[in-house]
């Protein structure tokens, strides 16, 4: 019997279809609830057609209200909304009782002043910041927060493969927090589900460039977890490039090293050895994004070039899964008890 | 009338291949011999069914040999062969007194030294070093050079894209050199025609990843220019990826700013604001691989990053077009006394 | 000097952006007036990046007007419009005594009941359609018609590869008409520079699928040439597909033989064995679309099946080339007395 | 608890890596032995990066031997690999008493003769081909056939594609046996896991083209099973052509309707609409092969030409999913008794 309640709060994206597919499938999670005001009415499988025919895939799209979504008795909420959107459906729905996770940027950052900065209007829950938990349960005493937690903000796509594997290195000061240079490959489905010309097939296939430099907006939620590994602020000079894969997020970050080499690989093991989703591959192993799509993997390779004295840190994951709705999953197991890895084992 | 003689040695990959194009369509160029062991006998047409029909293509591969060659009325031979064999054919070729174009690395290093680190092998014709022209006409006296020249290096893929946009920011000094960190994404057919299953059509589609770090071959020719253009010795941390593209090379380059932000868009206008071939796109503005495929442009763009201190150089050529076969027709042009841009307008 | 002065009306599309990439090219069409509601005013290159700093590439959009265009002296226009808008400036363009070719379905149709019928609106300037040339020009008879024509109606992309080997079996009446089954493969630069959603990369890319079927505008013109071919009317099945490919149409057409089997590849031959364009690559050769991407080419190969009695016909060219802009090209060369190759060489 | 064992033998290609994906994640069976030559020693998770970390991939690659096998527990062994060899196998296998599930083409045929015809040589163990079944469990009586059997020959990729859609119109009557002309088009993984530079990325990708013309070894099964259906020797016209997709398998099949339109749905309907895994999409709606990749589902549509008489049918699959690995579980499921869609629910 699948005996959690869920809902999905602006479902007809591409993360809001990877969360239906994670919730489709997931042992002990029941959707109870999708919203969409675009396909009010349709049944998933009709908006998705390889839903078609799964259980649960009959669940038809509901105009998006918090009302609707406590009369169909969720207990967790997923908000897979743009973010200023996001943070009044939160407000609701905790109010309500409903634990939300909200995959928008709206409660990622601790400041409203580094959210308005960074998102160009004041942030709309300012009230809402403290209580809210950066959902990267990777991270130290993180998992247990989330446990606890009436509201997570789930990470961003890019800063889960740039935090991760620089944190540890940070902690332990093996890195000069200056030096630290990234650059990002993602595939084209981190557009969303989008008309805008520039991203049908025509325009991306055969196509790979930098773009949104030199301040890119996740920057600021991962010089925000960057600053409090290193304990002193961070920031990071980070290019993202689009490149023509549907999903995946390939990230190469670089930083002059200012300890011993080997604590590298030492510092990384200690941190991620145990864990579930972060999978080590080791000195010289670069991470290939097609061994993680469709996953909540993060892979994780570093190397060291004694020439230059940079340490390379080459990371992997699914934008859609590890870097939006996996990793939503995988806070939601946490807060309902469950086993972090449930209906999160498919390869 | 064609009336230069043409020969390619190893015409057989695709940078043999995109040569044949270049020179089957080349107003002043006529292709008298190609050479390829494995397909001896065999028009350029049933090798190369795009070619077939156009003007040339009856011609039959012979096997390779400096006296076929000659016989055959060459000026010019272009060598599209691994490193190692391409400078044997370079002595016999410039014995006979004819003017080699050499795709491969054998004379692109200074040092016969340093090329043995590299290419971990001695240095095949290391008397030829000194005559040998590094063939990248954009840099400073460097045309003059090639006009004159007996043998060229012409550069390699990433060289090109990365070289280019560094050149006049070290040699006005604004930029640390000690700083420089470079990504560059590649598409697949940089790995060459061939038949490695690691290349195969499932293996590198929907793939993105890191590669031959952190000390790749192409290092060796990049920094021993970037130092002639710094006056100093120079090293740069480079991490070459590997993603889902036919063709296409975008680079990525930040260095510390040492002078004034302002300055660098006047030193790549001063560089480059005549070229022929480089185009300068601005402030803010990323290159993308699919305006330079299948031409020998080179698009360079730029950006400051005030918070970090760091210049963006972002500049996106085609591997097999300015990084290998129309560049190496470009010093072609300028050996030749032929307009630079003859037989290389196409877009 | 390029002596003929050329204008292209609507040219901002991908069929209007390769005429433009075509006529920039040619060595003896110059253009001198583009237009587009959407981007008048701006030049060529800043519209379309891959033709910066080309010859020609600073001319600016201007608003669509038969006085503009005649005011600039433009001695042929090209018209890139949508079906029932192109019939609208023919009008205005052959007034002024300017020769059109029309890339638009608008005078394709001998009889405008046809039109009605399968465009959903009346003809909007039946009067033509007795002017009208339809531009295939290896078809018998037909350069002779396009030379003097002063209205040409250019063929479309799937009836180009259709037609073509269909026709001089059917002349010969080697085949079944009642017979012919067509299956055909599209990139999906087909379905034109959209925001359809539908055509965006994460939809398109690892998508094969049929549409529009049963009954394809495009399967008017190819019936109606059938029919002349074969000298009664023919009617036949034509599945279109759309498959991740950026261009580029695959067609295999199969029909009951009804003659000598031996008879077919000399029909072929004896029909198109001296024609620039289409290359004839025997029996058992499947044409393969990666050939003949980006040129005027039109690659024929075919089969026999004793098993079940059919013919099989395998054909490939370029939607946006043979299928559209290089085709219409190769019409104005006609028109103009030039050589039919000329500016179409490009491989 | 995992209580059903089970072997691969010949798990390094690309259907023995999705049989071990889908087994990985089975709830109801383990992996006990796999088998390669090439990889023996290594584990699993070396060998597929992608099952890094997941419980069973330290499993380590043994050499193929019935004894190793049957040591191992297995009770059922699938077959990944050639033709011929696999036959070798399989008696082996049964003889100890493992039941065999066979991916190879060596038990699909009912005569050993028409075997010799399409593989050209002769049958390696024509005497268990009357035990053999024919593992398409959506055939009428087919799933009751494979639960007892001990050698289950599963179908390959375009068969399951072309039979299941025909059956249903050719045990009616519906349609003409002598029209039916079939195009398949197949991602590049049906060419399997290979070195052939035919299939490498540069080759493959953006190029679409027939093969295999015109008798492809496929069509010996399916014609068997249409004559079966027919109650008579059919022949088919079939086309496979190959585009740049990873996976999915596209199908239109056409022939000439012979009894009323209305009855093509419903026959559909009667045959398949309470099965797990064909999807009936409806008249007028084609299957797309995104909507199927790495499921076990078959999508079908249909439509009726009133113009030609022609029905169509469109169908689409995964090649290493319906196509091969997870139909081949499917059998197991059916064998053991386990519910149908046991492991082969994701989507």
């Amino acid at each position: 019997m699948k005996a959690i309640k869920t809902a999905v709060v602006g479902a007809s994206g591409y993360t809001g279809a990877e969360l239906l597919r994670l919730l489709l499938m997931h042992p002990a999670a029941e959707l109870v609830c999708v919203t969409s005001r675009q396909y009010e009415g349709e049944p998933l499988e009709k908006v998705f057609p390889r839903f078609r025919g799964v259980q649960g895939s009959q669940l038809e799209f509901t105009a998006p209200s918090a009302d609707t979504i406590a009369a169909a008795g969720a207990e967790v909420a997923f908000l897979a909304l743009p973010h200023g959107v996001a943070a009044e459906y939160a407000i609701a729905l905790l109010e309500k009782g409903i634990r939300v996770i909200d995959l928008s940027a709206d409660f990622r950052l601790n400041s409203a002043e580094v959210y308005e900065e960074f998102y160009g209007h004041p942030h709309p829950a300012p009230e809402l910041l403290d209580e809210a938990v950066y959902g990267l349960p990777e991270l130290k005493g993180r998992s247990e927060a989330i446990k606890s937690a009436k509201l997570v903000a789930s990470p961003g796509c890019y800063p889960t493969s740039i935090i991760t594997p620089l944190v540890p290195l940070l902690e332990k000061g093996l890195i000069d927090p200056a030096s630290i240079v990234t650059c990002s490959m993602s595939g084209v489905s981190g557009a969303g589900k989008t008309g805008n010309v520039l991203f049908s097939y025509c325009e991306a296939n055969e196509s790979v460039r930098a773009y949104g430099v030199p301040k890119h907006r996740h920057l600021s939620e991962i010089e925000q977890e960057l600053s409090i590994a290193a304990g002193q602020a961070v920031q990071i000079s980070f290019t993202p490039h689009l490149v023509p894969a549907h999903n995946g997020i390939c990230t190469t970050t670089s930083a002059t090293l200012t300890g011993d080499a080997d604590a590298i690989g030492a510092a990384l093991e200690e941190a991620y050895g145990d864990s579930d989703f972060v999978r080590l591959l080791g000195k010289g192993q670069p991470a290939d994004t097609k061994n993680v799509t469709r996953t909540n993997f993060l892979d994780i390779g570093w190397d060291y070039d004694p020439r230059t004295g940079r340490v390379l840190l080459l990371s992997a994951e699914d934008n859609l899964g590890k870097g939006a709705a996996s990793q939503a999953v995988q806070s939601m197991n946490l807060m309902l008890e469950l086993s972090a890895t449930e209906g999160l084992q498919n390869i």
